[in-house]
């Protein structure tokens, strides 16, 4: 096997695409622990919330409370999804010190996610990005349907290494690649960086996989395979698909972890801690969660308590 | 990427290793139902059940009623799990044609699971295999916790060629490399993938993954890079795992077909009629099945239905 990338960044973005996409909306103070018991399993990167209209999306009212009251973990990154200028002003008046910006690779599935072209949503961040940067800010660019579209099927990949340029010329640090509705297997991966890897460097691209079919560890092995070393996933596979609702959404963070550590590749979070967070939210919930990673790791401990 | 196989083999393990693994005794009628309409969808390779028995394996009492009553489509294969001599007068009795014996790379868990040794149970198969071959069967045999055990934890590889040499020396035709409790990763398929494949030919082995921590398709894909292209699996990701009550067990057929096909890999299974055959088994018990294609198969029919 091709030298693996000895450490690995898990972005968490749980709390916010997680959450943001199940039907719930979860209480601040749930939301609080939740990130604070991520930071504390070692998860390095938590994207808390999202500052958009409460009447859009009402499970991410509240991100302002939500940062007001989170205790911070010195060395961790708690960066906010921003849409417009407006989110940016609220996201500054909670302190967010990151940002996340985001466009797609199909202009139907722009159009319908965000009612714009993406050349328009990209215009729309230019401010966004050039007053987030100003006052000290990173800001990640998100691309959507990268591996393929809900509404235009296969997506070119010359589009997603348009958007990605178009994206680091607005100014950010970081651009991750999405497969919004988890279509992508490993052969594609390989196609997609091939293309945009001459041209980006590993440290600014993330990869962002949804398990909707299963493939996303393989996925994630095939990047690493080409030295990727950022991931995207959610704690407990939190959120669902809503393009086909009922089914997986992000990768789980405890998949990623368990296959990661069991190659031998660090990623500085403890597995057993990781669950501890994502049990938590079972709990609101009231129901299983899909990772798979978790579900044989509570059952070990049901296991070890009651031999 | 290295060259994949153009064409893979699914072993499909769905009605033995799947409905033996449930807590719910299904019926006859719903056997025969679900073998028929695998069959039908292409699956060229299915064990139909076990003869063992009832009394110790309740879900798999009336085998023979299911082999009676099972209408054969030509070209399809229907082996039976035959654990010894009684069971193979079981089997011949039923007319079946193709049988597996089964046997594990770890002492403790052969001592578990079957009460013997490992090197006891090779003497208990060799008058079956023997007896199997002079009546023009050919014998599969099943070697459990390749990937690490339950008791033992890790599974040392030579352990694993050893115990597979043995078993190619009583005459079987194929080996199935097992990982029982679902802990393997990549870099160990080809740590003993690299052991095995100097000595065995790819057309002798199988594997065997289960996707109790999500790494089963990973597991694959690095598989086929390594050249193999028989791989079981279960219909709807059905059984689950009897040593963490809970999780998954069998990698689904449907996540495999799903990605093989994504991979231009043909595997001759249609992904519609195999979804037809899991929701079968699925409407019997009353709960949704582990597989993620089939979860977001069934999705996309909702959606198309009612737009």
């Amino acid at each position: 096997m091709t030298r693996l990338p000895s450490r690995v960044t898990l972005y968490e973005v749980g709390p916010r695409d997680g959450l943001q996409n199940i039907d719930t909306s979860v209480e601040v103070e749930v939301k609080v622990r939740f990130v604070e018991a991520l930071a504390a399993a070692g998860v390095s990167a938590i994207e808390v919330g999202a500052f958009v209209s409460a009447k859009a999306v009402p499970q991410m009212a509240e991100t302002d409370a939500v940062y007001t009251r989170l205790r911070r973990h010195a060395g961790v990154r708690y960066p906010a999804l921003v849409p417009n200028e407006r989110g940016l002003d609220a996201a500054l008046a909670a302190g967010v010190q990151e940002i996340a910006v985001f466009t797609a690779a199909s202009e139907t599935f722009n159009r319908r996610n965000i009612n714009a072209s993406i050349a328009e949503s990209i215009e729309r961040f230019r401010p966004v990005v050039h007053r987030a940067r100003e006052g000290g800010m990173r800001v990640r660019g998100y691309v959507s349907t990268c591996f393929g579209c809900p509404y235009e099927g296969a997506v070119d990949p010359k589009r997603v290494r348009e958007v990605t340029r178009d994206l680091f010329a607005l100014g950010v640090h970081e651009v991750s690649l999405g497969d919004t509705i988890g279509v992508a297997v490993p052969t594609q991966v390989d196609g997609v960086l091939e293309l945009l890897l001459p041209e980006f460097d590993r440290d600014m691209l993330a990869l962002h996989f949804h398990d909707t079919r299963g493939t996303a560890v393989a996925n994630v092995v095939q990047a690493l395979r080409n030295g990727m070393h950022i991931f995207d996933s959610s704690a407990g596979g939190l959120g669902g698909c809503p393009y086909a609702p009922g089914a997986t959404g992000n990768v789980a963070t405890e998949d990623l972890v368990y296959a990661l550590h069991s190659m031998g590749i660090e990623t500085g979070i403890d597995l057993d801690r990781l669950v501890d967070a994502s049990s938590l939210v079972e709990a609101r919930l009231g129901e299983p969660l899909p990772s798979r990673v978790l579900r044989a790791h509570l059952a070990e401990r049901r296991r070890a308590a009651d031999p």
